[in-house]
This record gives structure tokens, sequence and C-alpha cells, in this order.
């Protein structure tokens, strides 16, 4: 039940805020969908051509392969975000500032994604073992820094109901926090394996959001109350 | 025919999910499009500037030729594939998660083709002849694996005939599978004719998605049954 | 007046063709203005970072004058085209694989345009005057090639006026075909001044897409007949 | 009050013009929220992956500090801006050739954020006293330019309030041209700043926009008169 009058006066959804024809929830979340397929899109630079000496196309492909692991593992992180960002816009009937600038943190985290991937696949390839344990670490502390962003934004919006659809099923919120609670620590355990074996770490990367891909309630908006 | 209640209890097209304006199949179809147009976009990263001797600008230029054709080839390619996933959604009346994933899959081979242009690119001018077929090989596998997306998508599909338009041709995957599977396998060709012949492979791979797009059906959605 | 049944039966706009929401005309157009606003975007990545000898940030930052010049050039000819373009488009109202493919072409003729544009801000700073002119004549090539494509499509749709908005005023592609000739010509008569003073040739390359935003009927639709 | 017949005859929002679905306000503003999108996504590319010797990608990692500060400020920047854009456009009903140039002024001076940036953080980390200041003389300038386009903006919307909603409020723009000058003063004490300590304009630069970002009237539209 949504109040006609709320004091914070937040944007009544599908209302004719001026000539647009899209409900602010929308506009968010189209800029949103553009940041995040630019970031998924962007993790290909990451690839480098295999230059070098002639005859070695073939070997520097090959030797590669912290880059494609890395590559994947971000291309999925980023793949279950996007699924996940939209279920939770699909909740939002309202937005105001306060989601505004914790959406703007969210995509934040999301948008500087290449910059750990890039960073770990040099570091995997080129780098000692302790330079590969400081690579995992900061992949791992952006995707903590990632499931922080998305805890802020739950806890807001649990004081703010009157920004929810009201048919929003009253477990959600707390399905969803433990959800953002493993995405912060998960990274922790990827990179404890790292301290002993870097190259195991990156395959735990890569099993998280696969993981996390498969047991999204993902794309159904919420059941309808009656 | 869609029944009402199905099982699986897909989101229904034009239902009031939440406050979008959106159907969900539209949503994906824009952020899918949205990646297609970056990855498309990005491909002209591939072409290099001619930088060296002063005096040798010319030169420089004309010897990138590859690189113009590997371009041109992506492009191309890209625009065709674009052009089939619009026909495809809309075909799509609901969307599942299988639905998602199987997108993902398909855009994770679709933003990677920067990668495969410019090694092929590389090969092509600076590259041994061994170099150049295991770029050759590279391009063919990508291809070949946006293939196999493709139609692990449309098997899915005809599984799940509830999240289809109900005025659907019933031929349409029939001949949609021929077309992913000539996808599949044109590469091996090219890459043949490539360890005879490089850079008559590099022609091979810029007619394939010309003969794809001309016998393409493309932008015209189903026919009514009626 | 748009016949009922057509022999090409050309998608009707508005038709409820599957599940979108948006009609063909506008699906294409958003596709485009992805790929305008990519390449408008990407060419900032021409403008290089002034690495060097320590203290000589303010006399790289001032040498690079002409790749300030080719990105001013560069940013309002694209930005020109997309006003153009989505003029165009209003005055479209069904769409074909014929509309398909030459917009495609115009997109390969935008997409590509930061390249000539680097190398054309690259020759002016470290080429010789014979490398300035073949910079010069690729940026005017590739203008020139852009405004083929236009010419290519108007072409076609004037003898497809099924296609068009049947209030189209009848003198519009009489007009908007003399544009397109100047603006294959005009490169011509900017490379030929290049070939004296290549510095002043940069000057009327951006002078070029100025007259044209001047003159542009641009956003305006047509008027309606009645 | 928009009188029905207006001499200069602007577009009218929602009216069939042409096949597209979106008024012509919601099409600038799906073109500029592109575009903002990925300049935005585009700063990570001035992260560098922290290559050279062995051993040394922790320390490579922490002395890119200025990078990371200078990526932060440019993001919360152009967050702010994307924000106060939209809540722009949501007060402009009809749009004109004179809103889309000066609209393209603003795009301009937002995609070029990313070379100022780079410039900054490179100069921060590798330049002289001197380097720092004209990298954050840069960098200010910048900001101030994209003032004056505001500006601008506001000044011609001012003069053309046919082009306006009919419910905004009276004294919107003089608020708005406050926040504007503000903008394009901000940047000068910053810079005064830097010449005497760079490193702490960097810290004031992250600062501004996280003041404006505090106290944007932001997301909500303008009040009904009724």
């Amino acid at each position: 039940m949504v109040p006609d009058a709320y004091p914070h006066d937040p944007v009544p959804v599908g209302s004719d805020s001026g000539p647009g024809l899209f409900s602010e929830s929308a506009r968010v979340e189209i800029f949103s969908d553009g940041v995040i397929a630019i970031a998924i899109t962007l993790l290909v630079l990451d690839l480098k051509i295999p230059e070098g000496e002639p005859g070695t196309v073939a070997h520097r492909l090959l030797e590669q392969w912290p880059a494609y692991l890395a590559y994947l593992a971000s291309f999925i992180y980023l793949g279950v975000v996007w699924v996940n960002h939209h279920a939770l816009f699909t909740r939002i009937s309202r937005v105001d500032n306060g989601v505004l600038w914790r959406n703007l943190a969210m995509l934040l985290a999301m948008s500087v994604f290449p910059f750990p991937t890039a960073t770990l696949a040099y570091a995997m390839q080129h780098g000692t073992h302790g330079d590969q344990v400081v690579a995992l670490s900061l992949y791992g502390l952006i995707i903590s820094a990632m499931g922080v962003t998305w805890m802020i934004m739950f806890f807001y919006l649990e004081q703010r109901r009157d920004l929810l659809s009201d048919d929003l099923a009253p477990g959600f919120f707390r399905e969803e926090r433990r959800r953002a609670a493993l995405g912060i620590l998960s990274p922790v355990v990827a990179v404890a394996i790292g301290v002993v074996v870097p190259a195991v770490a990156l395959f735990v990367f890569l099993l998280i959001p696969i993981f996390y891909g498969l047991t999204t309630e993902g794309w159904t908006p919420p059941r309808r109350k009656a």
C-alpha cells in the first residue's frame, strides 16, 4: 500500500513527469544497462594481441590462458549482476535521490571491473607468487566492494518501503541480503586459496558467479499477492 | 495457444511486472543491442595508427590491408548477427532464466569478437604461415562457437514453445537450425583453404557473412497464421 | 497513401510484431543511436596522454593541437550525422531488409571514423608533408564514403515510397540528395587545399560540418500535408 | 500555457511525428544517456595495468593512487552531470535545433572527460610540480567549459519558454544558473590551491562533485502548479 501523499514526495511511477515516455525507474535502469553493457564489452580489451617474434602466435595465445579465465569470470559476474540489477529494479516503483546515488555507487563498482580483471590476467602470466596474491586480492576486493554497494542499497530500500512495489514478497530482502553477504565473503575464500595456489583461486573466482547464476531467482518478478 | 498456468510460470509479456514500461523480452533485447553495438564499434580499435618513420604513412596504411578485410568481415558478421538476434526475439514472447543464460552465452561469443579480429589482422601482417593458420583457426573457432550458442538456444526454445509467439510458423526452427549449422561448419572450410593460402581464407571469411546477409529472412516477423 | 497489401510485404509500423513495444523503425534507430554514441565517444581515445620527459606536459599538450582540431571536426561531423540520421528515420515508417543493409553500410562509415581521425592527428604532428596529404586524403575518403552510403539509401527510398511516411513533403529527397552530394564533394576541396597547406585543410574539415549543422533542416519532422 | 501555433513551430511532444514511439525530447535524452554512460565507463581505461619488474605489482598499484582519485572524481562528476541532465530534460517538453546543438556542446564537454582525467593521473605520478599545475589547469578548464555549455543552454531556454513544461517553477533557472556558475568557478579555486600543493587540489576536485551531488535537487521533476 503506497500512501498517496508521502512526506518525501518521491516521483510517482508512470506519472506524467514531464515529456518523457519512461518512468523514472525505467530511465535509471536504461542508464545502468548501458554502463553494464559497456563494462562487459570493454573486458575484451584485456585480451592481448599475441605480438612478438614471428612463429610464436600459437604459443602466445596459449600462455594467455589466465587472461581467458579472468575474462570469462568477469563476464559471468557482470552478466549475473545485470540479471540481479534488473530483478531489483522490477521491485522498485519509485526513485528518489537516495536510490540514485546508491545506484551510482553500484555502477562504479561494476564499471571498474575491467581494471582488476586486466591486473589479474597480467599478474598470473608475468608476476611472482606475491604479485599473483596481490592481484587476486585486488580482484576479490572489487567483488566484495560490489557486494557492499548492494547491501547498502538493500538496507536503504528496506527503510523506504514506499519506493517499492506493493506486491513485493515479504521475505525478498532477507533472501537478497543473504546473497549479497555471500558476494562480500566468497572472495575471501578465493583469496585464501590463492595464497596457497594462485591458479586454483582463478578457478574459484570462475565458479562463484556460475553458482550465483544457477541459484539466482533472477528474472522472474515478484509473485502477485492475490 | 499458451496455457494460462504453466508449471515453470514464466513472465507474461506485457504484464504489469513492476514499474517497467518494457516487456521482459524487450529489456533483454535492449541490453543485447547495447552489447552488439559496442562490440561492433570497438572493432575500429583494431585498426592501427600508421606510426613509424616519417614519410611512411601511405605505405603503412596500405600494408595494413588484412586489418581492413578482417575489420570488414567482423563488422558484417556482427551486423548480420544483430539482424538475426532481433528476428529471433520477435519470436520470443516470454523470457525465463533459461533464455537469459543462453542469451548471455550468445553475447559472450559476440563481444569477444574484437580479439580474434585483431589477432587475425596482426598475424596476416607480421606472422609466419603457421601464425596465420593459427590466427585463422582462432577466428573460425569463435565464429563456430557463436553458431553453437545459437544452436543451444534453438534447442531450448523448441522444447519451451510456451515462451514463443503462438503465431510462429511451424518450420521456423528447422530453417534456423540449418543456418546455425552452416555458421558452425563454414569456418572449417575457410580454415582448410587458409592452410593452403591464408590470404584467400580472409576473403572467404568476408564472403560468408555477406552470403548470410543475402539469404537471411532477416527483419520480417513471422507471418500470422490466419 | 500506403497500400494495405504490398507485394514486398514490409513490416507494418506499430503492428503487434511479436512482443516488442517498439516499431521496427524505432529498433533500427535505437541500435544506430548506440553505434553513433559509441563512435563519437571513442574519439576521445585519439587524444594522447602527454607522456615523456618530466617538465614537458604543457609543451606536449600544446603540440597536440592538430589532434584537438581533428577531434572537434569528427565530433561535429558525427553529431550532425546523428541529427540527420534521426531526421531521415522520422520519414521512414516501414523497414525492410533493403533499408537494414543500407543502414549497416551507413553505420560502418560512421563507426570507422576514429581511425582516420587518429591517423590525421598523428600525421599532422609527426608526418612529412606527404604523410599529411595522405592522412587528409584518408580522412576525406571516409567522409565521402559516408556521403555515398547516404546517397545509396536515398535512391533506394525514392523507389520504395511505400516505406515512407505518407505525409512526406515531395521535395524532401531532392533536397537531401543535394546535401549528400555536398558531403561527397566537399572533402575533395579540403584535400586540394591540403596539398598546398595541410594545416589549412584541417580547418576546412572543421568548417564543413559546422556549415552542415547550420543549414540542416535537422530535427523537425515533415510538415503534415493537410 | 503553450500556444498551439507558435512562429518557430517546434516539434509537439507526443505528437505522431513519424513512426517513432518516443517524443523528440526522449530521443535526445536516450542519445545523451548513451554518450554519458560510455564516457563514464571509458574512464576505467585510465587505470593502468601494473606492468614492470616481477614482484612490483603491489608497489605499482599503490603508487597509482592519484589515478584512483582522478577516476573517482571524474566518475562522480559525470554521475552528477547525468542526474542534472536528466532533471533538465524533464523540464523540456519540446526540442528545436537550438536545443540540439547546445546539447551536443554539452555532450562534447562530457565525452572528452577521460582525456584530462588521464593527463591529471599521469602528471600527478610522473610529472614535475609544473606539470601537475598544468594538468590540474587542464582538468579545471574542462570542468569550467562544461559549466559554460550548461549556462549557454540555460540562457537559451529562458528565452524559449515555449520549449519548456508549462508547470515549471518560476525560480528554476535562477537556481540552476547559480549552480552552473559554481561549476565554472570552483575549478579556479582548486587550481589555485594546486599551485601551492597539487595533491590537495586533487582532493578538492573530488569534493566538488560530492558537494554538487548532495545539494542537487536532482531527480525530482517540477512540482505541478495546481
